[in-house]
């Protein structure tokens, strides 16, 4: 997941466990904007409409500073379903393109989800 | 944790395992701006000052979309470390002023991360 900016609502999830995909990152700038904002966005959005067709797909949680820090968290049913996702060949073009192109920095952490509670 | 605004680089986490703590929040809004933001950024300052001191606290990271969702994790040790910053006594009375008035919809999950790459 290239990270979107098009979702406002808190994902809803089944019962854990499942497998929440952690994704922090820095846009790349130029000028002190982010760099190629037209083109990212594009294809997060791409990306997010994508994942949402794939096998376990559960949702998906996507928030940024403005000019700064970006987090998104995708949600799947299994790690087998978000390890298949991250071999999709438009998103692997996407990855590539996120850290040759979008990218000062970011970190993917997979996680299991044990509990979760709320409104 | 409250969520906080002030975090601007990506947590430098150690080897896994360890605990992601995943806050997903929307804000409560009175006439279309969030509801006591005075309020809402000191005590998530201070928050992440005293997360910050207690034992197994790997590290933070925080975004919000202007006016939309936001996403704070906290990174532990243990899940115990999660578990025992949950139930210090300021913090408690953070999360119920959270609860009451600063949060309309919230969602926290508590995983365990098992792989993390990245730049």
């Amino acid at each position: 997941m290239a990270g979107g900016h098009t979702v406002g609502v808190i994902a809803t999830t089944p019962e854990p466990p499942y497998v929440a995909v952690i994704f922090t990152s820095i846009r790349a700038t130029a000028g002190g904007e982010p760099y190629d904002e037209e083109g990212y966005v594009e294809t997060a959005e791409r990306m997010e409409a994508l994942a949402r067709e794939r096998p376990g797909y559960l949702g998906i949680e996507s928030a940024r500073n403005p000019g700064g820090l970006g987090i998104t968290v995708s949600y799947w049913a299994t790690e087998r379903d978000a390890i298949a996702w991250k071999g999709v060949a438009e998103h692997l073009v996407a990855q590539r393109l996120g850290r040759e192109r979008w990218y000062a920095q970011y970190r993917t952490r997979v996680a299991s989800v044990a509990r979760e509670y709320g409104t």
